[in-house]
């Protein structure tokens, strides 16, 4: 078998079979073929798709390609989320509590922020004492015990869709639906959870930027995981405009907290309450509706905040900053964004947001980067409100003066203010599942 | 400027600038651009083609990214003529003294074979003693003397060219108009002639398998030369048959020898003759018709056979075989093929024949494979022939006679014997310039 006559293959709309498949990716992976080879496969994916039966096998043979946990030591239906990536996205710190509140088995593992988009492990190492450096014995030991743990990746998982994403990154071959759906969906099958809900962002922030696109990713990661035998569900929510009212690190752990006392904000907590009943009816704990009730009862007793708390200090946090957010501290330099004109806020740049916080010092713009965990925005005012000309928009936070000033005019370009008031979209757009779409009241 | 929004914009459709194309073919060359980014590029033209003004571009950028033969001490009209590679193709060795003896300046570099198609610079030494390593001041000074010289490139001629032909034939995507349009012209502009007469095979064992496709080539290819302020004509040439009798090295320059002598057979004379009439119209010889009659004439005066012994004495080589082809010696293993039947040869498959050449010794598979200059094929009967079961078909040649059976089975599979007289197409089936194309009587 020769990479080229796969190439070729492809390129002229043919079906790669199992076989060609598995050893495209173990060639690649133990570099006998070379990037050159790849980048033209990938154009050529690009190009040409691949059927649900290449995409799986595609799926597979990169789960298959490094280390792969084994949660077998967990009792119980192990389910895990997986958001395709969002600004002030801080889900994953209200739905796991909620979820293992209500008896479920989240063994979640996170990434870092990139860009405009922040990382889960980020957030949660502005908690002080905070490590989500994890052995899988522990790991395994802590979701038994308390139903949740949010940790770092540990052993060489997936080491075929590093390869390949830092590739595509450089070769415009990204934003291919196959290739994105792979990407996620070996990563999710090498993690070993049993049950897996999916957030696929969409919007001009997002990959995909139509309803219709994000529907197509969604349904072929639902074929993937079905096939491989994992129940798996997609939600299709709004990247159209931040979720919640902070972006930064810490501060997206007090509006976490906050949410799981009951007092967040209420797109956040709607996100969160409907993420969390998807995962628990996965985890076979009752009918939707049922599963819905449990959540914003977990919410309502305290016991959610309760598993907040116990996975912190289980993971060597100071969780008294859950109780009391001053000691989180405060950044020194905080300015006020205030309203060029009158009228409503049109629309918020997701994006561009996220870049505002990150040039606070809120995010990394290379891997190494070091973080402000202190730095961020407060967005006053979200798409729809109404506002006075002079009424603050925002504030902003951060530790170094110096980059207060372009922080605060990127943030402004990302405000659209007009005199009508704008149409909002639900927060939820579609579900997906095995057995079909259901799409909720979409602006057409 | 990012190659990478270089990548994104071809993929999405979109024009390259001048300057986009620039800085990728120097970037290129410099090894600033990785292959993995070309070969996502190529992969992207592939799929969407490129303008007249990109190839154009993309052709003038080649052909500088290295040195550039200046042969203006050469007096006259530099001609030159380039075929897209055949099986027993000896032309250059016929036409270039038809032309040199009517006039014309034929200032040639050729290449060497590789896998099934023979090169003009093995054949050439074939003949004792000649070099086809010629200086650049000899290269000019043998042609303001003789009007001819036929050598290997001197000088790092379009080394783009080289990367990105080594780069396509390994991620498939070497059968893109532009790109072959590209490399052939980059290679000819650098040569340094003023005019060109471009022959583009069509059929089973050609890049272009179509005469449309074969037309679209050579108008690309005459748009650019004519852009970069070069004469050029295209002749779209049959491949779907070996031309003339012989295929082998030392074979091939006796035939060449012998049609200038006028006793060659029909179709070589033919395509030598009106691809010769193309080179002297060009140079500004004359009408197409009397220039035809002019290299007839040469070859019936003897002054063109007169030409080639001057070339070859010129370079060193030992003249007298052209005289006295027994001079060459004969392989030692020599053995018929015989017709397994009775009634036409309806095809035979060129791109066969030359494989089974290469097996006999004729050719390399590899760049640092020797050749067996003796080795060959003379094909006895052509397309069109009338055989009895037992007629002879071929003779194959070869000095070692392991190498005899596989050989002769594989040129067996190449002859399609049955009872009906196929149609034939005529030599030439069109011909390309500037002003337009003509086409000649075509079977549909």
């Amino acid at each position: 078998m020769r990479m080229y006559d796969l190439i070729m293959k492809k390129r002229n709309g043919e079906t790669l079979s199992d076989e060609e498949i598995r050893f495209m990716i173990e060639g690649y992976v133990k570099g006998e073929i070379p990037d050159y080879q790849m980048a033209a496969m990938c154009m050529a994916i690009w190009f040409r798709g691949m059927t649900d039966e290449e995409t799986s096998q595609l799926t597979l043979c990169m789960a298959a390609s490094g280390d792969q946990m084994d949660l077998s030591g967990i009792e119980g239906v192990k389910v895990d989320k997986h958001s395709t990536g969002g600004v002030g996205d801080k889900t994953t710190l209200v739905l796991g509590p909620i979820v293992a509140a209500c008896g479920g088995r989240v063994a979640k593992m996170s990434g870092r922020g990139l860009g405009h988009t922040g990382g889960t492990l980020d957030k949660l190492e502005s908690i002080p004492g905070l490590s989500v450096a994890v052995n899988s014995e522990q790991f395994i030991r802590q979701v038994n015990e308390i139903g949740l743990c949010v940790a770092g990746q540990t052993g060489n998982l997936v080491p075929a869709d590093k390869m390949l994403y830092a590739l595509r990154d450089v070769t415009a071959t990204v934003d291919s639906v196959p290739l994105i759906a792979a990407s996620i969906m070996s990563k999710k099958l090498a993690s070993g959870s049993d049950a897996i809900v999916l957030d696929v962002k969409t919007g001009s922030g997002a990959f995909m930027k139509t309803v219709d696109d994000s529907i197509l990713l969604a349904q072929k990661m639902v074929a993937i995981g079905t096939l491989a035998g994992r129940r798996v569900v997609a939600l299709i929510t709004d990247m159209d405009t931040p979720l919640g009212h902070y972006v930064g690190n810490a501060l997206e752990v007090q509006e976490a907290s906050a949410t799981l006392k009951g007092e967040g904000p209420e797109d956040l907590t709607e996100v969160c309450l409907i993420l969390s009943a998807n995962m628990l009816e996965l985890s076979g704990k009752g009918t939707y509706e049922e599963c819905l009730q449990m959540a914003k009862r977990a919410i309502a007793d305290g016991s959610a905040f309760d598993k907040l708390h116990a996975m912190v200090t289980a993971q060597g946090g100071d969780a008294r900053v859950l109780d009391d957010p001053k000691l989180f501290g405060q950044a020194p330099f905080v300015e006020e964004l205030r309203a060029p004109a009158s009228g409503y806020v049109q629309h918020i740049d997701t994006e561009g947001c996220g870049i505002a916080a990150a040039m606070l010092g809120a995010g990394r713009e290379r891997k190494e980067d070091s973080i402000d965990m202190l730095a961020g925005l407060y967005l006053a005012k979200k798409e729809g409100d109404p506002v006075q000309e002079g009424d603050v928009l925002a504030r902003l936070y951060t530790c170094e003066s110096e980059k207060m000033e372009q922080a605060k005019q990127k943030l402004l370009s990302c405000y659209r203010i007009g005199s009508d008031k704008p149409n909002t979209l639900p927060l939820i757009l579609a579900k997906v599942t095995k057995d079909g779409v259901e799409r909720y009241d979409i602006r057409s």
